[in-house]
């Protein structure tokens, strides 16, 4: 039987400001990225984000991100190898800890935003991540884009990894995801989203915007948690897996 | 054999700014306390001063604080017990985890500035932190003020205390210290520092500065680590310590 | 013909977090509270709610914090009349540079949260609040609760002043707050809030929630802009005032 | 006769740390930048620096930069033009408002770090902080890099311009400076930096490491203040210049 896991990026209120239907879409997800307060989240955010996360049975991952909290970590920034290995270690070790303290234990690990993305096309960044999730704990399962460097970095240094792919972007000829400048970018269509999904994960393929079939390997696909549409959206891409027969459940 | 901890705060360099001469310090003292990043240090800062540490062979402590990087956590705040709950739990975690990925063992944990001032007064705010504290590991020692909530709340949940005095503070005659705002609250003088640390450790009391001789429980003796005297001082007091055959080593 | 002056709090969204309607409610007050960085508003939301704000032709003021990101400026501190003589006179001058910058004149000043209700109960509190004001534009109209020493303080530094009340709090028999810790502190129902503001318009006084009629300086009204139901509410305030005939402008 | 503006950053002080020797270098240099609490000064650091800068009657400038506490606004960020415009105006607009509450009137604008390094080189974000500095007052002195983005596109909005040269920087054949990463950048010797200040001041021109003699716009000489010899290396550019009797006073 097949098998996918759908993450969701959680726990990114702050202070008085809400985002997200967490608790709601817990339901539709198998595991979830929990933001350690460089982008998003506050010690008590945290807290409570994991206190959900055990009541609804997903898995538990920290979503470490740079250190820009007005810009929500989308912003690039030009930091040091080693600054941002000290930076990831910080962020993962306190959820970690957070997670223990409440009986859960932290699954895995997937960067956030222009970290991710900048490590995606950066050796030397995605290495520096790596290192810190191993220092910190080398049973992690490490999150990354499918076909970037965050996997083969992970894989070099023998991290169990889990190649994520988008229901609601679409890709390049080349596996690469459109950029968001261009005008189809993004899959608004939830049908489309969900057929997307399911063929990555039955074909491992999928069809580039210009209409070429690739090759694409799919172990965790990334449900976005904000938006109006968030939880209908999770809902359908579940109910069309369960519907194929493809099993939900952490990577 | 008598033995004492002599313990400093450390890590609190932010950024560019420096503060104190941790790695020099090191050598004269038994454990440090570890500034999480929410009065002082940050990812780098952190890393850098548990692996001095390593090097020197201190025992490492978390120096949990408000969030008041600005005051420096010497500002009175007042926060729910939840809230202290997930600001401890949150900065602990931090400084355990980074330990444990260099190689370290988390020692001990130390509340910060007017943290560690208003839980002395107040046992539901000492009852929060010290919740935390063993929510993250029940084999962390709990320093705190001699003779204050912040040791009984800990006893009260079965971790282990180390009492904390203080060398270059005076003493009123109920054990309590002489509020800052008093002209005598300070000692200057490194020989009546030393030999008030002398006292308590051999005698466990503490001359009052009004005369009386009062019991007190020393476990831990706090030696400052920022002004410009601070080496000097700390070289002085362990010279005595080892003069008189006191055993300087960790709780 | 009566007059008062409906003020809401705004620009309290903070990067990718949004808090309120501020564009709808604008249309329903006379007067806005900018908030200037310390506990919600950026650099961008500043700009954008002065834009709207001129747009809407509504009189601008800063609203100053304690500098409490995480906890929206509602804890209280402890910081010394000079800190908060720099701290106003920071955030005061921020925003009104940004008004200026943009065409705007900056109108008043009411502070924010904690730093509201402590200088409300504190004079030295207040008065270093005030001097602040007064050092950056001794016209500004300083915003302050009824009957504290907020508004005693801005009057013995000769600062203009509005006295302050609340259309959904009930008084006490003293003309103060009832505390939010007492079960019958807020008014839930609208019509109820409007008759209250519209007798402290037409009569100067409030029903006291035990029966007593207390008289009541009201020159200006807060209107909560956040939760479900902020515009409804400031929507019904608005129609009863001018269907009695009261002319809703800035003080 | 000649003369020149010696420039120094200052203020850059934060909460509990300190950095520079402000007080004592104002008696050195003609002008100041004064941070603006995005990488370092608080409220409290920036009011005390215009006060000192009145007493000892130097020029106050702003020195905005990008929201990097913790890396000191010396790190590359990417930003919007209007996320630019609008960091700018709020740091200009908190100074300025700061200076004319104590009596002083803002003199100048200089960016900081890596928005002055980007903008340098970048059009597009040099023309959104002039923009920013025009819309808070078109008199202010636009202080940027000599031959950069910075003073052209202020140029072209018709703000008034100082061109910035350092004294203790080699500069290449084309005018720009030596990039930090080369060996030969720094000029560590205090009389070759004096004599290259005088030779930029007296004949408008800089010897480049390589040898070429370059035609450079010197209006305004960086003096660097951290570090342990800024002080001497102030007094003695300063000593060099008045002997060769050139004026020192701000642009």
């Amino acid at each position: 039987m097949l098998s996918i896991d759908l993450n969701c990026d959680m726990g990114e209120s702050f202070g008085a400001w809400r985002m997200g239907n967490d608790y709601q879409l817990m339901d539709y997800v198998s595991s979830i990225n929990v933001a350690c307060g460089f982008h998003g989240g506050d010690a008590s955010v945290i807290r409570r984000t994991v206190e959900y996360a055990i009541e609804k049975n997903v898995a538990v991952g920290a979503h470490p991100s740079f250190p820009d909290l007005q810009g929500f970590g989308r912003r690039e920034m030009k930091m040091s190898a080693l600054e941002i290995f000290d930076i990831v270690l910080y962020q993962v070790a306190a959820v970690k800890g957070i997670c223990e303290a409440l009986g859960a234990k932290l699954h895995h690990v997937k960067p956030h935003g222009a970290l991710y993305n900048q490590a995606a096309k950066d050796a030397d960044l995605a290495g520096a991540i790596v290192r810190a999730v191993k220092a910190i704990d080398e049973t992690l399962i490490f999150y990354g884009l499918s076909g970037s460097f965050l996997i083969s970095e992970a894989e070099k240094q023998n991290l169990k990894t889990a190649s994520e792919v988008f229901s609601d972007r679409t890709y390049r000829p080349d596996g690469s995801l459109t950029p968001r400048t261009e005008p189809n970018a993004l899959i608004i269509e939830t049908g489309k989203a969900a057929a997307q999904v399911l063929q990555m994960v039955q074909t491992r393929t999928v069809s580039a915007a210009s209409g070429e079939t690739v090759s694409i390997a799919a172990e965790t696909v990334c449900i976005h948690g904000d938006g109006e549409r968030a939880l209908e959206f999770a809902k359908e891409i579940r109910r069309r897996l369960i519907n194929a027969e493809v099993s939900i459940r952490p990577v």
